[in-house]
């Protein structure tokens, strides 16, 4: 590989850097709310990137759209009626219309250029689910819609950019979000949310927090993560629960039958095994989390460099 | 943090690079066999860099050392004589006599320049362990060594360098080393082996047919991996008995009691769930080994990027 | 300034790079001849790159255009006829037609996509010079061009790109070309050509070689530099006329004077002054062309790094 | 050349940056008062870097020098006192030595440590000067000891370390201490000042308002640069005499017969077509110097990036 070329950079700690060299430049400008690219590599395919920051990726986004997604809605017993927060690509969209229970999904997602720009540019990232008729989509601030709906669903997913400082997606982060939300719940709803990088140098950002946070609002909180090759760390996500759950989230063997029963097309990250690997966090990090006591509020929120 | 400065990148991908702002240089020159740098930097503290790829860092090491040494010596019912392959710090030495049953460890390092600059800029890897009287300590080739011999081993455990196209350590790589070390392990021998990188992106590159390769010679090989920060990925590791196992290797309880009654010092990120995290793969990676079909041999060789 | 973002980079040396913030993105495509991006940075405005390498930027394409065409015009008794190979930003049109004098120019650029490209998201450059009815552009090869013309013209500028290996441009950097060129000069004729850059570092490259080529074909060639920003270097010009010249090429106050009854708008970068800068060349670079040996042929060709 | 390895990146503009590959790290470090880094690279030999920013390398070092010093060297008609401030490397030193007339020369750098390192590491640079008896080497601020002193010299030559906002030496480019400087010259004194960069992108940075600053003290200053290759860009200098001169400094060919007079070795920069390059500024940098009002004050100083 040479150097010359057109290059993205992104910190991964404030003394670390990740670079992707770009192959082509498919898209790039500015909507009403942030930064826009979409680039292809040689490695990663098609990238979206927000505000400098990868997205996701042509290549590995089954990854991350199937852990955040799956856990939750096969957690629950039923999950008919989901909320979707973020996720403008539309993959979320497309691994919860997946599954064979859905009714209805509302998803929200503030930046109706984005949408189209991943409609245009990364079809294959919703591959048809945003003409799905189960689907409302509303491009509005998911904070003040839960607010101010009465409406109740099974599952709540959560699929934000990250909190950055100089965004305003970090009041979808804090403890009176959490709330408005679980206000939002069925009784044995799930919510479930990205939480930010989970490896050793990065899980105090963002991801010990806010599974601090939602320790204080739901009875039961999972934290669970995997590798992400587009963010060159590992990933967190937490998986709230409405109730207390037994000790185990669920038995793993069920998970298979689950996905067996519920989801129409093949998964290919997402299974029994890769369940226990997510759900059980190396020592450190389940240390950590011990150790953590920040309770992110409106008023004291976390940021990502 | 600002761009300017002294950088040290590393390849992760052909179109991938990792770049680590340099605080400090502790030392920088050639050995006979290899460039060194030790460096410092404020997230990893200090790093060994050898031609050109961080080997460990000072935050980051016991995720690697541990998970490298601690599955294998476990495992085992009791393991008093191992060798070690490589690892020049002294850390994998360190959690080697670690534990109780430990009565004499073979390390072949075939620098011994290395070995003395890591005893001297990183001590704090080896801690005194390479002042511990069940040491012999040997600067050669390993394969040499092994082949030459007529020891047996209860654990043999290979911290080799990366198999580089530039350098020499592919051969420690290949199924005829493999063989030659399978003969020098006692009938319930185990033998370990960093193998390489198994994030989506680059697991074809070692990982996937190293583990294929042990599979011709061992009747049994588990694949293990985790990430480590310093990276930039998921790191693969495979675990090759002499005997045929049980199904599970073992039951994830015993490995608590286990560390409980043998180790000594308290570890940091080893322990069952830990275990279970390591060796539950995650549905994409164990379908890539399961199609690898290649056999990495002397005139075969596989090299990393 | 932060290192996260996107960057352009370009070798400068084997082992120097320049890198430049991308602020936006205007343009990003291939055409049938080239990659082209055209960027804007704030130190710089706006850049056009073919191949990855900046040819110019809003910022400080005068000081390379007015340096490219004013010597050759001026040193000219009355130039008319003017032919330009390259140039497809029109900035070096838009220089020559700044000329009272010239009644035709005949403009060959083989990319046509570039020419429609900069007048698009160049304008500045061409200054509505595309427009001016003493202009033939034609999308063709110059050296094809004029080996098959019998046109004579006062003055031939080649505003060329690179010389690159993987590229086709280095056949109109030959001896065989320049042969093609002066036979297409009147008696009293002026070619004058970019020579690539002319720093310390980088004059062996092109610059001493295309002077050394050119001294076979013409009686008189005079080189000289000027320093560009955007280049990260001095670049290098050679002056070649048909004709022998006085031992100083004219006298410095004349050039003032002819700016004064020749030229329409005002210029910023070329006078009296900035010429004696211009082919006063520093003492060890006279002494390396000096030493220069090589003639550049069809079958003996130099490339840019 | 490929990415991986160390990098040395230096900032050029707001959002440009250089980057050197590091091949061999010879000495890094901290002195009492900087930080010290003196490597090799492929293109420049061994560079001096302190405080991040290249100060000279052994491969173009003698532009910078000879360009330092002989212009004010040779303008005075028989230098016999020099003073020099700052310089550890030597290499100004070994010039001044070179002419035949100089028979004393006092020379201020603050950091003993930085002298020792080039003594040791770039010898080359001052070439066995630090053991001429002519000299009298005192390790304190240079401001200081001008103040202080009573004694008078022929030429004072500034070849200070840039004017950086966290450093200190901003204090040696003011008003206030080109008065200091002026009041230990001779009647016939000049003073040079290296003045920072002086390309298009940088010139105001510091170069023209130190040139306008010194025009408030001193009756004559002739501004003057050439292309530095290792610092990316062209280099400014002063050149400001005690007394006025006539309208040309000199006349060039006097030059030449001077430098054959007086100096005792071959130099390879200057002479006096290299003379008429320097000082023939390009006409947008005469139209930036006449433009600019701002005077350097110890209250209102100029800082590079």
């Amino acid at each position: 590989m040479t150097f010359p070329g057109k290059w993205l950079f992104e910190l991964i700690s404030p003394d670390m850097i990740l670079g992707y060299r770009i192959k082509k430049i498919l898209y790039s400008g500015k909507t009403e709310y942030q930064s826009v690219d979409i680039i292809e590599t040689d490695t990663l395919g098609t990238s979206l990137v927000l505000d400098g920051k990868t997205q996701s990726t042509s290549v590995d986004e089954y990854i991350y759209h199937e852990s955040l997604v799956h856990p939750a809605m096969i957690a629950h017993s039923n999950p008919r009626k989901v909320f979707i927060g973020g996720g403008g690509e539309g993959a979320t969209l497309r691994e919860v219309l997946n599954h064979r229970s859905v009714e209805a999904v509302v998803m929200l997602d503030l930046d109706s250029e984005v949408v189209d720009l991943c409609r245009n540019y990364l079809a294959k990232h919703s591959d048809g689910s945003f003409d799905d008729n189960r689907l409302t989509l509303i491009h509005a601030d998911a904070r003040e819609y839960l607010l101010n709906s009465n409406e109740l669903f099974d599952v709540i997913i959560l699929d934000l950019v990250d909190p950055l400082e100089e965004g305003t997606a970090y009041t979808l982060y804090t403890k009176e979000f959490y709330t408005i939300a679980k206000n939002r719940l069925n009784a044995d709803g799930i919510l479930v949310t990205q939480s930010g990088p989970s490896g050793l140098l990065h899980y105090k950002e963002c991801f010990s927090p806010i599974y601090r946070t939602l320790m204080t609002i739901f009875p039961d909180v999972r934290p669970y993560n995997i590798h992400i090759p587009a963010f060159g760390t590992m990933w967190g996500f937490s998986l709230a629960f409405a109730e207390r759950q037994e000790s185990e989230v669920f038995d793993y063997e069920a998970v298979d039958r689950k996905i067996e029963e519920r989801i129409i097309s093949t998964l290919k990250a997402y299974d029994s095994v890769t369940h226990k690997h997510m759900f059980s966090l190396p020592l450190y990090l389940r240390n950590g989390l011990d150790e953590e006591t920040r309770i992110v509020k409106d008023d004291n929120p976390v940021f990502m460099i």
